[in-house]
């Protein structure tokens, strides 16, 4: 039931009220995205407060959800708070000015980022369905782009094609800007897609996302647009790119720290040399946003546990050169990972 | 010179120091689009820290421009300015515990939103170019869209179609998610895009944007799909709402305030009764964000100036029947408003 979140939420922060305005932390709870709103929650229940543009549609999807739909009320929303003692919010997700007019309005201003990075963490069966669908998406529209590059298409014209099937095949749209590099393009971990042409023995990189539901999957795929006999080393690097990552894959487990995990892929780096070329971390949660928690990096304490989403994404850049990155988006299950992006990571040769 | 909004900004704070964290103003000091970065601003000049996966592309991008790039301190962005007196930040931008943490490591923290606001309200050529190249792209797009619709279609399927054209006209992206409603849906002012399925007689209201350059185009159109001979209402409305979307070009000028833009448009759908179906406010500030300053709106005090960028979009909507809504992206120049999307707003029958 969904006002059990905002129930749990509530419950785990001891205070008298709580009010949540993060768009993000508002869909979680009430499974609604709109550009505005606030939720309330206190004992008598969960109430959404949004303006007149989304009236219509909240109480329509809100209705039999036990969550209150209402119009803003006309004095603004702190004025549901006022004079309140104890109240809960995101600190992490709330502004500065907005938290110094809370701080003026109530006897105390509480912060409730842990218990909503706990509740979020750990993916539903509702929500893994979602980020499921995302992954296949994502997923059948790369296997379909392989046919679509072409020699002298730009990365523009590729990141087209490949979002076009994305939301062809029900995404509602991208999950982060696509990342799609041709060539050198592929040694700037983030490369801004631009207008380079592709030609015949390229190097592509390809990081891209959709949504589906609210969620979001993430999956990054590098192979070869024909091979002109002059990648000796991209085909070694790649290979133990990919050792790399099948070994996060099998060894990350229930109860591990970020930082162990990260330590698995790193050390295969390290055999073959190529540890100080993966100048990033593992990998990040995944969920309503692209980055959430938990962190997959070397000084990560975060713990790993069972119905969390993540991506798992070695990668190595030689600067100017090449670069390599795998990525899949995967869940704990059963204390062991289950992939979620699941097309080819044997190399391929277009 | 890009260095000089940071000067600029820096100037006008007062303060001995100037930190700026998040993403779309940090874009706007640098020119430099990533997920992690602090630029810091003295009197010594202008640094931006970020992370090693931007550090290659960023100094490439900011070569020449007397930006700084480095690495981040091992101690955290916070050690750059500890032990500092004066220093300023956007408390609109950055978060309630990134205000106590900083709070805690320096003498005074002042907020310099209201220089960025100032700064980033009026465009500048480079900027206004870039927005006029993403209505460009939405305006090519729209009207080869016009062909693209099918009976039978999905509204997910409608904008996979438009998205595509955008992206393949150079877009990065979509400026905000698409808004695809056919019939019924065109009531719900944030219709979200799903999957009914077009109809001969449907209205289509659709509400589109792309980014170029890191800038946003914001558009709206809404016309018919065969007449079937059952619109008189909506032909009347139609022409009413056109109107006022026309009145409020021909009279916004250099120094009138939001609220007096919007009564404009407002008391035209008045004198057609139409008044209490118009729910929303009639337009926002476009620019590196799809909303921005000013607000064109009941109550706004913003005052509209030479080179702001904002949209025009009454609309009127009828609760489970049907809704319109002609939005344009403009600008003021010389005192007075310029269209900057320029798609046919005569009722089309497709």
């Amino acid at each position: 039931m969904l006002i059990e979140r905002s129930k749990k939420i509530f419950n785990a922060t001891g205070a008298d009220k709580l009010i949540v305005t993060a768009p993000d932390l508002r869909f979680y709870l009430t499974g609604f995205a709109s550009s505005d709103g606030l939720v309330l929650v206190d004992e008598n229940g969960a109430t959404f407060y949004t303006d007149a543009r989304y009236l219509e549609a909240a109480s329509a999807a809100l209705s039999g959800t036990g969550i209150e739909v209402k119009e803003p009320p006309r004095a603004g929303y702190l004025s549901l708070v006022e004079g309140s003692g104890r109240v809960a919010a995101a600190l992490s997700r709330i502004t500065a000015d907005e938290y110094i007019a809370l701080s003026k309005k109530v006897v105390e201003v509480t912060d409730c980022t842990a218990a909503f990075t706990a509740e979020m963490g750990v993916k539903d069966d509702g929500e893994l369905a979602a980020i499921k669908k995302a992954c296949e998406i994502a997923d059948k529209a790369f296997e379909d782009m392989l046919g679509a590059f072409k020699e002298g298409m730009t990365e523009n014209d590729a990141a087209a094609e490949l979002e076009y099937r994305m939301r062809k095949f029900g995404a509602s749209g991208t999950s982060f800007e696509t990342i799609m590099a041709f060539g050198e393009g592929s040694s700037v971990p983030h490369h801004e897609t631009g207008f380079r042409t592709l030609r015949h023995g390229d190097i592509i990189l390809m990081d891209f996302g959709c949504k589906w539901g609210g969620y979001c999957s993430d999956c990054t795929r590098t192979f070869l647009f024909g091979d002109d006999k002059k990648h000796e080393d991209f085909k070694k690097a790649y290979a133990k790119v990919l050792e790399a990552h099948m070994a996060a894959k099998e060894k990350i487990c229930d109860g591990m720290t970020g930082a162990e995990a990260d330590a698995i892929a790193r050390n295969v780096l390290k055999e073959g040399g190529l540890d100080k070329y993966f100048t990033h971390s593992l990998g990040h949660g995944i969920g309503i946003n692209i980055h959430e928690f938990p962190r997959l990096a070397p000084k990560s304490s975060d713990v790993l546990k069972n119905g969390m989403v993540f991506s798992d994404e070695p990668g190595v850049y030689f600067e100017g050169d090449f670069g390599i990155r795998i990525e899949d988006s995967v869940t704990l299950s059963d204390g062991k990972v289950v992939s979620l992006t699941n097309s080819d990571k044997k190399l391929i040769v277009l």
